[in-house]
C-alpha cells in the first residue's frame, strides 16, 4: 500500500465553501483536489493500492483528516470540482475522533499530524519525506511493503511539523532539481514506483 | 522552447459552456485545463520557455487552436477554472485563420493537426509521439533546440491522426510502464528535461 499524506495549513474545514471558488474561499483546496486526482487516476482505472490522506488545517475547526482509499471510493472523476465535492461531503459530518464515512472510500475523523505519524509508524510503514535536499529517489532503494510520502502544501511545511517527521525517523527525498507542486511531485513518484513493481 | 500539443476530439469550440461543468458541457474540456497546468506551472513560478497548444476538435466549429505561452501569459492561476476561465475569453473570439489574442500570452486561431505538424516542421523542431510502444524516455538522447510533444485526450488519437503524425517523423516516446492522463505525462516529460537541463 502506499500512502500520501498532505499537509494543508489553510484548507477549509467545514463544509462551506464553494466549490466554484476552491481556491478562495476554501482555503487552496484545489491543491488538495489535484492531489487526489495525481494519486489514484490512472488512464480509464483507479490505482487501488493507494491513499490519500488531507490534513485539513485552516478554520474554523482545523485538524481534521480526510482519507480517500483507492480499492472502495466511487463517484470520484478526475476534475477538481469532483474530489472537491467529496470533500465538502465528509466536512459536512461532524467532528469525531473516530472515522466516519461520508461517501463510499471517503472517511473523516479529527486528526493532528502528530498522531498520523505514530499510527503510520506503529503499523510499520516507511515514512518519506519529500525535499529539496533529499536523497536522490532514482538512487534510492525503497521497501516492498507499505510507504508513507509526507507532503506539504503551497507553503511547504512548517518548522515545527518538520522536526516531528523527522522525530518519526521520515527519510527525506528528492524528485527533481526544480520545486513543483505536491501533485506533481506524486506523479512523479509513482512513475519510479511504477517502473520498479513492472520490472520495467 | 518546449511545445506541447494536445488533441481534444470532443473539446467544445464555442464560449457557450459553463466553467461549474468543465467535463459535461465543455467536452472534458478539464483534461484541457490539467495539461495546461502541468506544463507551465512550478512552485510559486511559471515555465517560461514552454508553449501550449490546445487543438479543440468538438462542436460546433472543429479546429481551433489556443496556444498558451509561458513567457507572456497572466491572470493564469494553477485551478482549473482559471486556465478553463481563458479558454473560454478565447473561444468567444470569432474564427480566423490568423493567431487572435484574447488575454495576455493567450491566443486563438483556426488550424488542423496536418497544418499544425508541418508549421512545427518547417521551424526545425523535433517532434515527440507519447506511446505505450515508443522508447523509453531515460535512454533517448533528446536535441538541444526545440521539442514538440504530442499527446492525445482520454482517448489517444484516432489511426488517421497517428498516421499523420508519423508521416510527419515523430519519434515516438515512452515515459513508464503504466498508461496515464495526458497531464500526468506532461509532469513525467518535464522531470526528466529538468533532470537533463540542470545536469542533476
Amino acid at each position: 500500500m502506499k500512502h500520501f499524506l498532505i499537509i494543508a495549513h489553510k484548507a477549509h474545514t467545514a463544509d462551506d465553501f464553494s466549490l466554484n471558488d476552491l481556491p478562495g474561499s476554501a482555503g487552496r483546496m484545489d491543491i488538495l483536489c489535484r492531489c487526489v486526482n495525481s494519486a489514484l487516476f490512472l488512464s480509464h482505472d483507479l490505482r487501488r493500492d493507494v491513499q490519500v490522506h488531507l490534513l485539513l488545517l485552516g478554520e474554523p475547526d482545523p485538524g481534521r483528516l480526510i482519507k480517500f482509499d483507492g480499492e472502495t471510493v466511487r463517484y470520484l472523476n478526475p476534475d477538481e470540482r469532483s474530489s472537491g465535492s467529496l470533500i465538502k461531503k465528509a466536512l459536512d459530518k461532524d467532528s469525531s475522533d473516530f472515522e466516519v464515512r461520508s461517501t463510499p472510500g471517503v472517511t473523516v475523523r479529527d486528526a493532528n499530524l502528530s498522531s498520523i505519524l505514530s499510527e503510520f509508524k506503529s503499523r510499520g510503514c516507511s515514512l518519506y519525506y519529500l525535499l529539496e535536499d533529499g536523497k536522490e529517489i532514482r538512487e534510492e532503494t525503497l521497501p516492498k511493503g507499505d510507504m508513507v510520502f509526507i507532503l506539504g502544501d503551497h507553503n511547504g511545511v512548517t518548522e515545527e511539523e518538520e522536526a516531528q517527521i523527522e522525530k518519526a525517523g521520515a527519510i527525506k527525498l528528492n524528485i527533481g532539481p526544480i520545486s513543483l507542486h505536491s501533485d506533481h511531485c506524486i506523479t512523479i513518484l509513482h512513475n519510479e514506483l511504477d517502473r520498479r513493481e513492472k520490472e520495467y
